[in-house]
């Protein structure tokens, strides 16, 4: 029996915050045929603006990362990270970022002190300020210590014109470094898996990668994105949907961890569907790809960037890995939540 | 015994998100000493920056209110309501909204589907589009149904300076409507008193209203502010410190309904301490200040707008009401928190 609530939603889901497929229908179902206008249906965190004919980058991201403290940061810092990124894979310099902080009663000054201390130091890195913001105190219990959300404003570098309708076959995907780092340090933070393990989030502002690999091949970037919740392979098959062609990466050639891999085994999870937080995945025309990546590999944090793939005709709207031993395999979306809450 | 940690905060209560004296102590002892810059300092919600000659208004607003559904509105109107007015008493129209969801696993597919409908039909009343967003999930009980953080990015009306700095002795005072409804609205929704009244909140986009003052007395417009928060008696003794000079109210000319001054005699409580979220105040030269009230009076909703005061120089940084058998009273920021959530 077919029906027209057929993919209503009747309640929500911790999967419907994961990021994978999920998300994307929560997202398409519900929120964006509400809110429709031509901006929105690109259905990006980060949205274009023109101002009195300059082209601005805006972003909005919630932080309810679990534990607020881990190895390599803080809920403080990757609120200041999350939103710089958001615009650095926009293509913008960040020029203000904002920070609304949902508190919860109980928790303690010193803890509120050392994100607030944390964010601070994230912005002074990056060069950026906070400029304002807002405070709001709930009930004890209600906001599980605290929630960050960052708005950030970019302007966008005129270099630029990124979108998944610019991509060709033959362009190239380029990796900034190792995935996975930071979703595996927060399951491991949470002491859930009786695993112990060298690994540090990789949290981190993207600005300093971006500006190399703009400086070095700015003509043939066509498109940016951070592979945050859901991971590579959420990010390429959405790039893939919306460009309508296929994305064949090497298995081989993606970076990982050896820490990474041995727990993505255990818990049978694809290292392509864990959480970054300071990796970026850029499609570059081939003839500007030599010199992206030695670019990236110039600057401190991208030693580990890597050529992993390339944009093909067929099959259509599909993202593939091709194994050490020549065979493929189709890589979908992130389906579920094996890991909430983290970012 | 001095002590450097004299106003050290322990731990968070829920005074700290009232928007009174605890918020203001929370802000300037800890959170705006780390995050120090120069467009921050001045505390305010919304703040001004210059993007290639153009001055621009930001804002960020998180909104918890309790419950989801009140009479007059709803936490998704109000987070569209309350981005809005601060953009418009920043002197600004508004461009762009972007909204962050945080929901809590459980929560029904029916309530976020009225809330973002609620969302965007305050959108399509305004003008205004929700440009990007972001949607996380927590575990059920972390987030009481729902939170909505609202970031909002106006365009500043070349006409205005507006600023403490600005105000001159035998200014007036503006205010746009009944004072306390939403505080009460919110009160009497929650059920924990004991009475029934036919009372709604002021929920609404400010942005008529502001535009009929600009046009009828821009030369003369000093400042504006929305009392949500805290209310009347927090934003005037926010700009009493802030100017220095003394904000005398006429008692009898502050517009309250007998159901909110009802409620707020059982209660113990001052309606010039109580939330708005439908109202501005404007401190507007003398000349322009009849002009301005016709404005309002000609505009639908603005009907009850009243010159309450004025501004004077002594005693400095203080607000006075003047009671209508002559004698007069100081009226002080809220301290505690008599209606926690109430946005």
């Amino acid at each position: 029996m077919l029906s027209s609530s057929k993919h209503r939603i009747e309640q929500i889901e911790m999967a419907h915050g994961a990021g994978g497929k999920a998300t994307r229908r929560l997202i398409e179902g519900l929120i964006t045929p509400a809110l429709a206008n031509p901006v929105l249906e690109s259905l990006s965190d980060s949205a274009l603006l023109t101002v009195e004919g300059t082209r601005i980058a805006t972003t909005a991201d919630g932080f309810v990362v679990k534990p607020l403290r881990f190895p390599g940061g803080s809920i403080g810092s990757l609120a200041v990270h999350g939103t710089i990124n958001d615009l650095a894979v926009s293509g913008a310099r960040p020029i203000a970022l904002m920070s609304a902080l949902i508190l919860e009663a109980g928790l303690s000054g010193e803890v509120l002190e050392r994100e607030i201390a944390a964010m601070a130091q994230a912005c002074a890195n990056a060069g950026v300020h906070i400029v304002g913001g807002d405070t709001k105190v709930v009930e004890h219990g209600m906001a599980d210590g605290m929630y960050i959300t960052t708005f950030g404003i970019g302007i966008v570098d005129e270099r630029l014109t990124l979108g998944a309708q610019n991509l060709r076959c033959g362009d190239r995907v380029l990796l900034s470094g190792p995935v996975g780092d930071h979703g595996i340090t927060i399951l491991l933070a949470r002491g859930e898996l009786d695993l112990e393990a060298e690994i540090e989030s990789d949290t981190r502002a993207l600005t300093p990668l971006v500006d190399a690999l703009c400086a070095s091949a700015a003509p043939g970037l066509r498109w940016m994105r951070d592979p945050t919740r859901g991971g590579v392979a959420t990010v390429l098959n959405e790039l893939a949907r919306d460009c309508g062609m296929a994305i064949v990466i090497e298995e081989e050639a993606v970076p990982v961890r050896d820490v990474v891999r041995g727990a993505c085994e255990i818990l049978g999870l694809d290292p392509l569907h864990i959480a970054n937080e300071g990796q970026f995945i850029a499609i570059v025309a081939p003839e500007y790809a030599d010199a992206a990546l030695s670019a990236l590999h110039a600057v401190a944090g991208g030693e580990e960037a890597a050529l992993i793939g390339e944009i093909q005709a067929s099959p259509p709207a599909t993202v593939l890995t091709r194994t050490r031993y020549g065979g493929t395999r189709i890589v979908d979306m992130l389906v579920g939540d094996p890991l909430p809450r983290i970012c």
